[in-house]
């Protein structure tokens, strides 16, 4: 049988870097790859106390249908973290239970956007979220990246060159690839351009809890008096990636639909994990779990940056975070990035090459993304001694 | 702001029957209406016991990141019960966890569909489905259902109409909302229609573990030697619905799609609950288990026919199912459908109208949903003589 697969499926290609997230399930190779957070990062003894209390205390509520907007309990509980920590929610919005981020990225999409109109995005960006577009039969404009965000000029271009644009994608804290933190008079800027050409934020904060260092700068949805940034968050960071959990804010017109869009896709999301997130939240353990990761991955890029201090040569550059699990390389002209990479995981050490990030897949790229949380101590001393090795082009 | 929402989203209105579930909620209503296993039929003392033992044993697997298509061991059992049980799975298939049978049924649309193909369906069918195709711009084509199932004419000629048609959506085995079963005969005719207009078959089987009486009959998929059957099936019945677990067995060209489809939407199914689930697939409780829920179901839907028999008119015809949650009822010219609905609402009973099930959401109906598994004996007993007396016109 030939299958007649939809336009938008039959074009998504497998990822390019396929091969390279499957070698990180072998335990010899060093996994800067990944986007895992750290093992330790998980309250262990806290989820397996409060799985017991719930099936003890409420088992049918755990294990029966629930509500596609989610437990109330957590959806109070998170949209109160929101206001008081992020200075976010008005009146005209809701904040709901999503099955992980991801979920909330795909269902702001399948909502707003019809096949062919234009998600404008930071490039490179998040391959999850801009694979979600695609699935969707969206069109990806990219915008580059400075230091300090989205660049407003090329942003402007896009906005005006795109009319059919219905998001402008953006991860301003700690973005991934790039670990880099979008400046407040950019958010700013970005926020105007938006409200000036009519085209909804789609802001992104997965990160937002595990600032380490510097000084928290105010989401994009702070901002929003008009009601034009649907904001996605997540607690895959912070209590469990695997118990798939995530919340959006947003207007409540657009929530409405982006619940009637997550009905068909799930029903409502795993009911036993809300409550056991819902008491950890609400517990006294939260914030000195919070402080706990961030100190950790604080301590983790630190390591990880003072090893590259020693061990890069100056020509390669590379992006200080202040958060969140990422940095970005860049390599100097003389050093083909394929090359590198395919000699670094010969050696037992896995990058992702930042081709994997671009929001043209055929776009070139001299650059790629460490992750600082997923490896231990001992495997990023090593790992990036063997990475400056290759670099300076001594033979390992 | 005036927000642009998708077409496809903007035109899924809100439920009709919203009202009606809503008063689910209501103690003292008497829940006909709803679609939710009973609370008896969750195994709470293992599902307790298998999140505590997973917490200890295998923490860190049950709260990272997991793998798209499912955890392996799930997997495994889950194609094995498939095989050995229905005789599903050839080479040419595979097996993979979705959240939820409903994420199989959306995923299965999403790939196969561009925006305005069709999917031809029963008509009536579970509202969830035709909510998804919507949701994904799919165009519903509905065809008549008999007593033994789709009416072989219409589904031909709806076939031969729709050139553009995908997917038959079908529930063959206990359908939703009619609780009828499709006989042996017309599943190989359905089957061999699929095969002469090139469309693949969409098998949703959520009921397909709770028969209490009457032969088993072979599902669609298990006649699949040419690779043109979607098969999704449910946990939800048989463990937990708020775990949300379900499975798709489908050929490897078009489950690989569906499973990028799933990534951008979840990127995978919650660990913990799968963990949960495989130690009890693979335990020997699952079949006295499986035999204590279906001798629940046995006796709750007698005696639900039992009252109907003494009750209702004769003129009121209703279907006699031989498993799943759900009978169908049929009423006479002189009495009008949402008048009944009404005042049986008024009277503290919930039945759901059967527009709600209308391949076109604009048609009329002259029927109603009765569910047996929600309420108690003692509400089967006293929401049937309710009715009985409203339909007998009685002053209540």
């Amino acid at each position: 049988m030939e299958y007649r697969i939809s336009n938008k499926l039959a074009n998504l290609a497998p990822s390019a870097i396929r091969e390279i997230f499957k070698s990180l399930t072998d335990p010899e190779i060093i996994a800067f790859a990944a986007g895992n957070p750290a093992a330790e990062s998980f309250p262990v003894d806290f989820i397996r106390n409060a799985a017991a209390e719930v099936l003890n205390d409420m088992p049918i509520t755990a294990l029966q249908y629930g509500i596609t907007e989610g437990q109330p309990g957590l959806r109070k509980a998170t949209a109160q973290r929101l206001s008081q920590v992020f200075g976010i929610g008005r009146e005209f919005d809701d904040t709901v239970i999503v099955t992980g981020g991801q979920q909330g990225i795909e269902l702001a999409c399948k909502t707003m956007c019809n096949e062919g109109d234009v998600v404008i995005s930071e490039n490179p960006s998040f391959i999850g979220a801009l694979n979600a577009f695609r699935s969707n039969g969206a069109r990806i404009v990219g915008v580059d990246v400075d230091d300090d965000g989205m660049n407003l000029e090329k942003l402007e271009a896009a906005l005006r060159a795109n009319p059919e644009a219905k998001l402008i994608y953006i991860i301003p804290t700690f973005q991934n690839p790039m670990g880099i933190t979008t400046s407040l008079e950019k958010r700013k800027a970005i926020y105007a351009l938006a409200k000036k050409y009519n085209v909804m934020i789609l802001e992104d904060n997965p990160y937002g809890e595990l600032r380490f260092s510097g000084e928290s700068v105010p989401t994009i949805k702070s901002m929003d008096e008009d009601g034009i940034v649907i904001y996605c968050g997540s607690y895959s960071k912070v209590l469990s990636s695997g118990l798939r959990l995530g919340f959006v804010c947003a207007p409540k017109p657009v929530l409405s639909k982006m619940i009637v869009a997550k009905q068909v896709e799930d029903v409502h999301t795993n009911v036993l994990s809300q409550l056991i997130c819902q008491r950890f939240v609400t517990s006294d353990r939260f914030e000195p779990h919070l402080e706990s990761v961030r100190a950790l991955y604080r301590r983790k890029c630190g390591l990880m940056l003072e090893e590259m201090d020693k061990c890069f040569p100056k020509d390669v550059k590379f992006t200080r975070p202040e958060g969140g699990l990422f940095l970005w390389c860049t390599l100097p002209k003389k050093i083909e990035l394929n090359g590198f990479v395919k000699t670094a995981l010969a050696n037992k050490v896995a990058v992702v090459p930042g081709l994997a990030f671009n929001c043209d897949p055929a776009a070139p790229s001299d650059s790629f993304r460490m992750n600082y949380s997923t490896p231990s101590d001992e495997q990023i001393v090593r790992g990036v001694r063997i990475l400056g090795q290759i670099l300076r082009g001594e033979t390992l």
